[in-house]
């Protein structure tokens, strides 16, 4: 069982710091959806009722600059993308999983 | 392993029921300093450094309409308030502990 460091909140804590990269409602529903296997964003933007196109836009970046995605370019006409995990990301898949748990057993 | 649930991401997927109460930066940290035991205002507040008063007074507001907090008041002056987690909020464990893991091995 993973030790849940003591107070304070300093930044060194592994929790803190996870949060300081996943915070906001859509990364962790980006991420979910993304353990499913490779997305295009128009089928990130179907799967994420409300969220608008400049809010994945930004999320989608933040998150290739944390390395958590990358995005993939394919050399045809017209261009295509595809956003995947990478390994780090998924190493999220417990936290994902563990939220899956208790949104279905507690709400 | 818990499935993780397909697309769309409806409001009946469980991850996002729960990323809809869950959201927001400081709601995983208090969580995650209450799973140490019962605390007061000043402790949380001293403990999420960068908190405001009115943030960590929203956020705990928040979390027990949830159900996800209790609060305590003991009939002493001057008067004396402490936060606990319920049953609910204890079975964030998993959560918290897994965002611990990924922080410490991925950050």
């Amino acid at each position: 069982m993973a030790k849940i460091p003591g107070n304070p909140c300093t930044s060194s804590c592994p929790i803190k710091r996870a949060m300081d990269i996943l915070d906001g409602k859509w990364t962790m529903l980006i991420i979910r959806d993304l353990l499913g296997g490779k997305k295009r964003f128009g089928e990130l933007r179907y799967s994420l009722e409300g969220v608008s196109p400049k809010m994945l836009t930004q999320r989608l970046k933040q998150l290739e600059e944390e390395q958590i995605i990358r995005k993939i370019s394919y050399p045809v006409m017209p261009p295509k993308v595809e956003y995947e995990l990478t390994e780090k990301g998924h190493q999220l898949r417990p936290v994902i999983e563990s939220l899956a748990v208790w949104g279905n057993e507690l709400i």
